[in-house]
């Protein structure tokens, strides 16, 4: 059983906002993508910080992807084995985007909770690419960039690539990188005030590794 | 001005693990519509607290839509005038949804997190009922019952108006109804230890409208 890390909802928010600068500064994305159900909360917390004054939102689009599920153990006790086929329970809408033609020659910024194995990430990035390649392939233009934000990378081989190198090519931001734990996100707190306190304690123990730098 | 009321995370996590039972005993949904962007954060928590044990989460399904904005004032005082024209930003994903097939007969939750003059959810609602229609008009099958949870309700003389008398006939949830104040959600807060220092103060007043009950 790996260890166990809590991550408040005030950590979230604050790495979004220790992040936006940079992703301002280097992606400059006119679209966020978000990845559901983990990315909802970073993407919309994002956007406030990624606002300027004067301009509109940057919009959101939200995509459903899930590695399939495995249930396992007690009714009360289960856990989801992370698996490798992905599944679209939401896609793009192609009717507010026109097909896909909005996409050519954007800055994208797509944005997950978690880099775990990078399978999911890597699903998404080729298959948006494929579907803006053909619109494209229509239509002309410019390629469209595609990045990445996730609160958390964990350090671990993956089972994912990314297209492009992205990572390398500083197309990839990571608020945190950590060790292969056990993440407790926020928004899966069953008690909310215990969670706070665990993250508390290990804020206290030095083992924290989210919210102020 | 209108009094300014801080809402935590924390709030709206127990906002949101409040209301699960009646949502599950009473609209007992196979489907979450979130209204983006507010809506993404109460229906990733709500998730949780709808999934039961020994089942897959209840899918969710991000639509976009927004008001009119009007930006007044100067660069770094703005305010975003509420207007009464709907645009969407994202609608449903129909390749995963089969066309609206899916819909037909289902139990559906919209989410958002504030009912202010009704227009978005009228709008909303209305919408995704026409589409739907179209769907069973081929197929056949029940009617799709949807259903509304907000975070806030405010309680004021509404715009929109809600189909079936949704409101009078219990389709229609609102964790907290509050009087025509600006209430202030934390994905919006540039400093999030202020914000939750304000809502404390409040709470230390009496005049917290959130949270525990």
């Amino acid at each position: 059983m790996p260890e166990k890390v809590y991550v408040t909802y005030n950590d979230v928010h604050k790495l979004c906002q220790e992040a936006a600068p940079k992703i301002l500064e280097e992606f400059q994305p006119q679209l966020i993508i978000a990845i559901g159900g983990g990315g909802y909360v970073p993407a919309r917390i994002l956007r406030s910080f990624l606002k300027r004054p004067g301009s509109t939102n940057i919009p959101i689009q939200a995509i459903g992807l899930s590695l399939y599920e495995t249930l396992t153990g007690a009714a009360d006790a289960e856990v989801e084995e992370p698996g490798t086929k992905v599944t679209r329970t939401q896609w793009l809408d192609l009717s507010a985007l026109g097909e896909m033609d909005n996409l050519v020659g954007k800055r994208v910024l797509i944005v997950d909770e978690v880099d775990d194995t990078r399978t999911t990430l890597e699903y998404a990035v080729k298959e948006l690419e494929k579907d803006v390649e053909v619109a494209r392939a229509r239509l002309g233009g410019a390629e469209t960039q595609f990045s990445i934000f996730v609160l958390h990378n964990k350090d671990k081989t993956k089972k994912g690539t990314l297209p492009h190198n992205m990572v390398e090519q500083g197309r990839y931001l990571a608020a945190r990188t950590v060790s292969d734990v056990w993440i407790c996100y926020p928004w899966e707190a069953v008690d909310i005030d215990e969670h706070d306190k665990h993250a508390q304690e290990q804020n206290a123990d030095g083992r924290k590794l989210n919210g102020d730098a």
